[in-house]
């Protein structure tokens, strides 16, 4: 069911995070350690901040293992901010709309998860977005209805505020239609300045979610080096390496707000 | 702005039509002669009826005139009812969910034309399909919602009347909204039995529609020939050779209907 | 490192072996069970014999497991004779000329396996293929090569004689390349009469292969059942379901030639 | 077929020269001006060199003018010295690795032309590429048959010295082979520090070249405006705008050599 990584910080080449580490994001899209769903191969995407006001973004159907793109892009790419995912799909159709992550605005959003019995409430959750940011709705997964809502929510300025209220909001349609299935979520949020990451599950059943902290990353020897220091943030679906000391869980329900490398780890609980 | 063809009658391999005449299919997605827009190459669709109680759908959002894919299925698909389709876009994206055919239970459609302003709209015209059928909008497209809707004004029983209260609808919307763009549209409907091809604007400009029948046809030196008779019929958007007997135009506000070979053209007027 | 099947017998929907039996071609593709690498999401397709004097082929990069097109085709297509395949790329890029099955004339080939070193001796391999037969080499893969080559051989007339003639010669250019990496390979070969199954390897450590034959095969509750009878024949990496009496396996060193469901197997030697 | 172009200079975003002219190359590959066929829609590919020693790639087989990654990595990429090209095939398959530009080493080429009766002397020109280089060919176009045979005579040293031994030995071939149809091309070379256009035909019918130089580069109205200067130089295939001024056309049998904004065009003639 997915796995991302976010990284903010100094310049670094996505190529250092995506494609080196021994359990590299490309590596676990093909065998993810720690996840239900082992292959992620029904499309991959990246999202990144350069010097426009908003940020790039590619994203393709095919696997990421094995795609010339993907690998030339991640070399040639330094940002300071960027977002990468693998998706396996919950239902919905391959397509690039349906990949993450998804933008709007300035801001990106990946998610890991699914809202339970979605196709039941899709039109109640897409209704509750404004008229003019449902004109961008260009998929039918749940991730990019849910963005699209939180963003109608006031995403932009208030990101813990407007991700309660979202998740609030689809609890109680759930709930209406008598779905019984829970919700179960990671995901990222950036805005160029800053990023966070939730993990948040009606069931405390989240998928997993990991972060650390330093000064700058390096990639030795295919593991993950952090200089001592506070510039420099990874929010992760999984470890990209077997060193237990850098890999912070971030527990159920709760919500990270990482700014360079100053990271707040809250709870969270939706309204 | 999008061609396409339908044809019913004895089995009939769908590359005679597609590949075979001088102004075939394949030839309008490179250059099509009658169209606003000479290139098609925004995606392509096939349909067809074969044993199953519905049809086989192939879409691919590559163009239609180097694909080997497309050249093989023609080659070795025989159909008594198929929908062939070369898309130009008009702007939404390019996904196999955007391309043409599509279809509900038993039922292909395909269209040519927009319902202008459909943008400020969507929501609108979304919320009017019935809620198990808008769970199988997998685009974005106006084509797909026209069409599902028109399935939840009962296209599978009464098409001339399900597309009637359709455009109604879809022209109130419009005038609520203060859109001053047009409403165009040619649009094939199949349900394995019959077809039916529509040619409606809102200002009187719709894009070409055509119409041939006879007792088989045969491609012979690039030209349609038809022997005499009433067991096949074709309706497409341009006429695939430059004998001016055989096509014969379908009126603005008209409605064909075809069982076999035996083709009723007659007035449409929306509701 | 891929998994296929082939089919010949009365004429089977291919949906019934692709996507009907607990361990279908398909769930192959994301998890096999009998193969070092388990996922073979880097491609698929399809061969089949109809009514044209040549099969259809139908390829693509996409997974095989999420692909719409893939279903439809395999729900209306019914063929007497088939090719699926999905791949696991041992190195080569990921195109549709890429895929399996080759098509060459009337010929299926696919293939399961790998010429060890094949980038040292690829001109070389090439450069033993008759300049007519070079002209339909559209992809860079060892398989496609190996099945130009056997058509150079006289595939068409002789499929033992040209396999062992083949594989002669490409273990006397690994030989003279001091290339120590085995050559391994499952293959399947057809005319639309009769199929042919390979199972050799220079080290005796070739990928699974099986067979079973029976009057006509149908599949319910997800368990392949045969007929008695002589009609049916299945040439396949990896048994479909867990019966363990249908399934004979194909010893190391061995062709099978199928005609119908009349199979022998006979020791293989190269030349 | 084809329609390409070479920037160098100051760091220039991809997107001032892909979309924003009149005649954008965005544009050409709809409806280009100066072509025999208007439509270049068989793929389209980028090159740049940024921070690393080799350049970066991009390439895909969708028509350029509907692209959001095209779109997006346009917007985002600046880059001292950029390829870009739209395809229009001349009879190879559609593939990424069909798409140009090619890269070898540190060295990107694309082409628009071709040589003509390839098919038959395609094996006599792959026999005459160093082993080494060999391994990188990863398509069937005769345009990166011709990049890889340019590399192994020193393209990386000599530019012009490659080009005049290349054209000479594939003139060659031709010539033995009994080909009547003619050999023609524009292609661009780069090295990260320099660029060459080159325009040679056998036959004097080559298709369009331009170039023009400056300090800077702008677009201002959907016009390119040049300030005073020699740190800019726009290799081409037809002007981006209807400004006469700035375009100079590169004669027939002439090779351009530019170091950033200063160009030399001369004479050329092959062995």
């Amino acid at each position: 069911m997915c796995r991302w990584l976010a990284y903010s910080g100094p310049p670094l080449r996505l190529k250092s995070l995506l494609f080196e580490p021994k359990n590299s994001l490309i590596r676990q899209s093909l065998a993810a350690s720690r996840s239900a769903v082992p292959t992620n191969g029904d499309g991959f995407g990246l999202g990144w901040y350069g010097t426009e006001d908003h940020p790039g973004v590619f994203r393709d159907t095919l696997p990421a293992w094995n795609d010339a793109n993907l690998w030339s892009l991640s070399e040639q790419i330094r940002a300071r901010l960027f977002f990468a995912h693998v998706r396996a799909s919950t239902g919905t159709a391959t397509s690039r709309d349906n990949c993450h992550p998804f933008r709007h605005g300035g801001l990106l959003f990946m998610h890991n998860g699914m809202i339970g019995g979605f196709p039941v409430i899709r039109r109640e959750v897409e209704q509750l977005i404004p008229a003019d940011i449902y004109r961008d709705r260009s998929g039918t997964t749940d991730s990019e209805a849910f963005f699209l809502l939180a963003c109608g929510n006031g995403l932009a300025d208030d990101v813990a505020g407007a991700l309660k209220r979202t998740i609030g909001q689809i609890l109680e349609l759930m709930s209406a239609a008598g779905i019984d299935q829970p919700f179960r979520m990671t995901a990222a949020i950036a805005d160029g300045a800053q990023m966070h990451g939730l993990r948040y599950s009606s069931d405390r059943r989240s998928p997993t979610l990991y972060y650390a902290t330093g000064g700058a990353i390096e990639v030795r020897e295919r593991r993950v080096e952090f200089t001592p220091g506070d510039d420099a943030a990874l929010v992760l679906s999984e470890p990209l390496d077997e060193k237990q000391d850098d890999w912070i869980e971030i527990p159920e329900d709760h919500l990270l707000h990482a700014v360079g490398g100053r990271a707040e780890v809250r709870p969270f609980e939706p309204d």
